[in-house]
């Protein structure tokens, strides 16, 4: 009876969400409207939190914050079930930057042609949404599931999650969970859910080079040894033309039954997204004209470096003659499973010394490994089943993400399989301006998640069990 | 009799600076008070010029107005003698940021233990004032010296002088005259006048390399092709490891006589400022290891190639993980004499395009030639003859200074040599905070000024051909 049951519950739920879409736009326009850009440490980042914790309590759950120093993270749960999920969000954004690129205001929600914008709708406001519609969803039968739901919503992904483990070890009882559901998954252009089964680790580090003491009128520039220079031949040094990395060992330490599952996921992804990709982005061709399978597993299985900022002396508007006193490089890195980024940096300072760069200063910002869980998990079963059922066509099961994200202090630190969900789309623009995702997404994720949580529920287990 | 008459006026003409110089101050106390920072393109620009022509005109100078779409330039003349002397000056200044580094307001002279305080009072306020007390010096005599003079003083020098040609093309005659002093010159270390001959030229490019069509999330940087490696690549194409510039043909065309004469000049040159200069940006050595005359003929005779700025995607503070879309770079290029910035520009896209870089779009911002006056020419040494009358040591000629300024248009397009005279030191710190000038220095300024035009003057060439 219990698989029966299960469809039933599952039934409702997805009439649930058609229905009340729109009240949780207007409860994610609310949470747009805090500028909870962790980059500018402001009011509106606590704010935000505790704007969390309300909705949760109102809705029954035992929410609190923790921090260990750094923006407060929004612990929550409810029901009492023997099987228990985990649900990672984050309530930060990326900053707006640059502003004038935006067709509407980045803090305020607008529907558009059934586009939905904002900054934080599909990173990741509009997924903390879907998971609390949801939960709604699944109110009434929370018990019946024999299910227990736990939500930990951090505020400072966007800035690397710095104190994020900090926090898990100080509640590692309060995190322990039989799986998890991730901060995101989208939908691709075919249509289907592409959930990645883990992410990548990330060394951002700032590279600075020094020269003249103070910016010189550049009229001595003959005489003066600029930063410049070197920053140049520091990153030609990094790597080939064709875009190979050169630090010694660099694609070392990989994990080899990681890349045996990744080859096999890699056989029945769709390359046709990149492609897409490369066209929007008016690109002739990818690094090294990589395409097909070779492209997937450059994406995915390999590690990658990348210069996000690179800047020397006057960048305003116009001119201005100086030598430059200071050259700053900054670069991320993102380790794949198996790789450990303090080996890497080391590796990386290791080879800036033998290049003559031992002056560079190396100032890390963000450091932590990938995080990987295997396609056979039942919490990933239990959504990839979900996917099929909501989105009509099997799931997209990426071995990573090629982003990065603390997922390991899930998978490695607190040891709960995470797999993924989410309301945005290969549109969305996460991180850059008109950040938008469709509300049909909008609905089908809220759907996702809730028979994710059905299927993975001791009631289905059970179901499972009498088959 | 003219010599010892010469001498007389020239005897008086000190006395006059000795016992009037605070009223002068007064006066650039006035002409500091106008934010005439040209950047800004304020009010204070054209009212700056308004109260300059009205100095002049109280001082029965025949002053004007004339502008060619830019910021006005002040024409003033007095005299009908039969040598003419032109005087060029800037009334427009350096904004004043940073101006939290400041000590006093920069837009309010400040004396304080004999240094005088102000945004302009160096670079190039004090010279016009030092110009004005000059000629007022002088005024009883200027029939008896037999000496026209007129003053040419623009509002865009710290922005290129974007219009300064064409103001002058169109009032050819009236810019005639057998000599000129430009707007600088400044007291060196060992106390002598440093009198720069004539200034490089400048070609000042901006070069854009694209990549994707927007700023792309990093977790696709495997596949996308950034422009900041080959940014890396066309910045180490551009110059050797030891600084020496690699576009072909890029030292070519310098003018033999100009490179003859400033051998001559450098071998008369003091090294120490530059070992100065090195001691104070902290540097161990200059650009491959250069000292004595080579490293001032390295400044003094060869082009340079400097960037002044350097950007791609996000320079903020902390970290933003993105593929950029755009790389660029600003380069200031100075040609010196023989050397058309024109054929510079060609020779860099031809090396760019031999490079693959043919994609990379050159914007520029400022072109124009160096311009030289030869050391034999009767100005330069009846400027060179009082300051050592003045500063009691003979001046320091160098050949040009290591800056640009557009001098061609009146070395080479009006035909006027000219030679160089200011009241600033070593320590003026034009251009940045706290500029300053020292009230010795400013008595000093208007003395040689009144001394050069004395020699200069018909009655004083009427005296060299009696000896």
């Amino acid at each position: 009876m219990s698989a029966e049951r299960t469809s039933q519950i599952k039934s409702r739920s997805l009439r649930f969400a058609e229905e009340n879409y729109e009240k949780y736009l207007r409860m994610l326009g609310e949470l747009v409207s805090y500028r909870s850009v962790s980059a500018w440490e402001g009011e509106d980042v606590k704010a935000c939190a505790e704007h969390l914790a309300e909705l949760l309590r109102e809705r029954g759950f035992k929410a609190f914050l923790r921090s260990a120093g750094g923006a407060p993270v929004v612990l929550a749960e409810a029901g009492a079930g023997s099987r228990t999920v985990l649900m990672y969000n984050h309530y930060d954004v990326q900053p707006p930057d640059p502003l004038k690129l935006w067709e509407t205001d980045p803090f305020r929600l607008t529907l558009r042609d059934g586009l939905v914008f904002g900054r934080g709708v599909a990173d990741n406001k509009g997924n903390i949404v879907a998971r609390i519609a949801a939960l709604d969803s699944l109110a009434d039968h929370l018990e019946e599931l024999d299910l227990r739901v736990k939500l930990l919503i951090e505020g400072e992904e966007e800035v690397g999650s710095p104190t994020l483990r900090r926090v898990i070890e100080e509640n590692l009882d309060w995190v322990r969970a039989d799986g998890g559901i991730w901060e995101t998954a989208y939908v691709g252009r075919s249509g289907s859910l592409r959930i990645p089964l883990g992410f990548k680790g990330m060394l951002y580090v700032e590279i600075l080079l020094r020269g003249p003491s103070r910016d010189v009128h550049s009229g001595s520039a003959p005489l003066i040894p600029s930063p410049v220079w070197r920053m140049a031949r520091l990153l030609t040094s990094l790597k080939t033309e064709d875009g190979i990395v050169r630090i010694p060992g660099f694609y070392e330490d990989v994990d080899g039954e990681f890349l045996r599952e990744a080859e096999e996921l890699i056989k029945r992804m769709s390359y046709g997204e990149l492609e897409e990709l490369k066209r929007e982005l008016n690109l002739k061709e990818f690094v090294r004209g990589l395409s097909g399978e070779e492209a997937l597993r450059e994406l995915y299985t390999k590690p990658s470096l990348n210069v996000s900022g690179l800047y020397s002396g006057y960048t305003g508007r116009g001119s201005k003659t100086i030598v430059p006193s200071v050259a700053g490089v900054k670069i991320d890195i993102r380790p794949v499973p198996g790789q450990k980024p303090e080996r890497i940096l080391e590796r990386l300072r290791e080879y800036l010394n033998s290049l003559g760069f031992s002056d560079a200063e190396v100032v890390v910002h963000s450091m932590y490994p990938a995080g990987y869980t295997k396609p056979s998990e039942p919490v990933v079963r239990a959504s990839a089943e979900a996917a099929m059922e909501v989105y009509g066509a099997d799931p997209e099961l990426a071995p990573l993400s090629g982003g990065s994200g603390p997922i390991y202090i899930f998978t490695d630190v607190a040891r709960v399989p995470m797999t993924g969900a989410g309301v945005g789309y290969y549109g969305s623009r996460a991180h850059a301006p008109n950040e938008n995702i469709r509300v049909r997404d909008f609905i089908l994720g809220i759907e996702h998640v809730a028979l994710t949580l059905a299927n993975f529920s001791s009631l289905a287990s059970r179901g499972a069990r009498e088959v």
